[in-house]
């Protein structure tokens, strides 16, 4: 197996771990053994637990000697909750190590170099904007920036209207575009919505699995505007945790949940506006489904574009089917 | 050349002259060697010349002897203002024959079975859904309704808005979208607009090629609305004819066009909307930008649709980029 097949094992791993191990990366890891066959792989556990690399190693056992260590993010080279992963790669016996993208945390980082001057043989780069724009995303914006990604969702019809004239919107797009966000949301450390959601639909805020069940991770709801919700709100539930925050200010909203990494906004038209003034969305994901509803409940109001030279300008990253719908992702510019 | 290869290239062969064979089909036509090698191409010439496959003929001369005939639509067998196509394949000699889609009309069908009695190797369907979605779509629909086959094409932003909140509008989409738009001109019958964009953008709704110059083939120009139009307004000049239709009523247009095939209508919100209330649409094109414009204007108003088990439903035939823009096609349930 060559380097890029193994790493699509790896982020293949860490896709499975994403949303729980958070605030560490989900990282994927994969032991080839010296005939380059997988000899173990593994994927972050949540925080405390050891990194994908000792678990991958630890499958590995002594076909790991020889071998290449393929991991989506560079090996850590500190003592945290857990000792170095390069230590445990020397001492495995690894010739070669493989890594996707390069640790950006400073503390962290320095692990290609010790292998290198240990006599490992380090190849960088190996799919890495599959990887930093796939698995370990928000996690990367998160250390850059210091404030969790932020991504608005929404469904459409292909005129840009989220509801029909009289409110009704269930369902716009279809039961597998419905089940695609489920997915993200069993991935996502928060949801937000605003208090009008709550009152007109009432949400649960959950994820579910496609028979109903709830998934293994739940993210954090939040809710979000000055008006008072009933205690009776499906969102107040025993099915996860609940944050209400009173401020309609989008920034005040980040920074109360400065200590998440990967943020859904699910908010109707007037939230999802405030944010996308304010500045503070990283991406968007917009369900298409092929219907057309006209009428004046848009999935968006004001997003403070007076003239068309001040048009919010994005650039997508993504376009695909999910069902009879179309997901267009969209990315900052 | 294996027969689908062969029919790819009798689809090309008809793209390149689609909108000037109306009202005949835009045909193209290949004709293989004993060997499988192309002997000759052909496409349609306009109305009173001859059809692709007697180009085709022409082109591989005594190639055609113990060779294959690979044409898009069933090989005519009627006298119309040319000979039957079916009597000039026999006379080259050709073994067989393969065609995409069977000739609807029944004063022209026939050609299959008389190639067959006459102890020709008949292949009927190869890649009959490229061709009766691709380049006989408009044609075959016009056989079937004796309607005009039409198009409702608009530029959009992700959120649904074709201006921004003060009118302006250029531009939504990118240079490599209104290029597409000029090469689908350049194939179609007529152009619909409604006197509000002649007043609002004063356009020339001609077909014209990167450089700016105009394209060989120019649409008719239709302006449909109750207000008079200045006899200054760009769209009445030379470049092209233009008819002024002074109704509001779609069906009453498609009526004044019906001895039209392939009919565009790029109205705005009101125009567009009037159609699709009057379900005359066949095929809606959207251009949809990586853009957030929010404000009043979206790109259709009122569709007839008042809540959400009433929405128009239509299906995806297409996703694909245009540039930094996104094409979606959608196609009737």
């Amino acid at each position: 197996m060559n380097l890029d097949a193994a790493m699509a094992a790896a982020v293949e791993q860490s896709d499975g771990v994403k949303g729980r191990t958070y605030p560490n990366p989900p990282v994927g890891a994969v032991i080839l053994d010296r005939d380059g066959e997988i000899a173990g792989v593994g994927a972050t556990e949540p925080p405390g637990g050891p990194h994908a690399e000792i678990l991958a190693l630890r499958r590995a056992g002594e076909r790991a000697v020889g071998g290449t260590a393929v991991v989506t993010l560079e090996p850590c080279n500190h003592f945290g909750r857990t000792p170095p992963c390069v230590d445990a790669l020397l001492a495995a016996g690894v010739t070669d190590v493989a890594f996707a993208v390069a640790d950006p945390n400073p503390v962290a980082a320095g692990g290609a170099a010790r292998l290198a001057e240990s006599g490992v043989r380090v190849h960088p780069g190996v799919l890495s904007d599959a990887v930093a724009g796939g698995p370990l995303r928000e996690w990367l914006h998160k250390q850059r920036t210091g404030m969790p990604h932020v991504t608005w969702k929404f469904a459409t019809s292909v005129d840009g209207r989220s509801a029909a004239a009289d409110g009704t919107s269930q369902w716009i797009t279809s039961e597998a575009a419905r089940a695609d966000v489920h997915r993200r949301r069993a991935t996502a450390d928060a949801i937000i919505v605003g208090t009008g959601t709550v009152f007109v639909d009432d949400p649960a805020l959950t994820a579910r699995r496609s028979d109903g069940s709830l998934a293994d991770h739940q993210p954090l709801r939040v809710v979000v505007g000055m008006r008072e919700i009933s205690p009776d709100a499906t969102v107040l539930n025993d099915d996860s945790r609940t944050m209400v925050i009173r401020t309609r200010d989008p920034h005040e909203v980040i920074k109360a949940l400065s200590d998440r990494t990967d943020v859904l906004l699910e908010g109707g038209p007037t939230l999802a506006g405030a944010f996308l003034r304010a500045g503070v969305i990283d991406r968007i994901l917009a369900y298409v489904a092929p219907i057309l509803l006209g009428g004046p409940i848009t999935a968006v109001d004001d997003v403070g574009v007076f003239s068309i030279a001040q048009a919010q300008r994005w650039r997508y990253d993504g376009v695909q089917p999910v069902g009879p719908d179309v997901l267009l992702s969209l990315t900052r510019n």
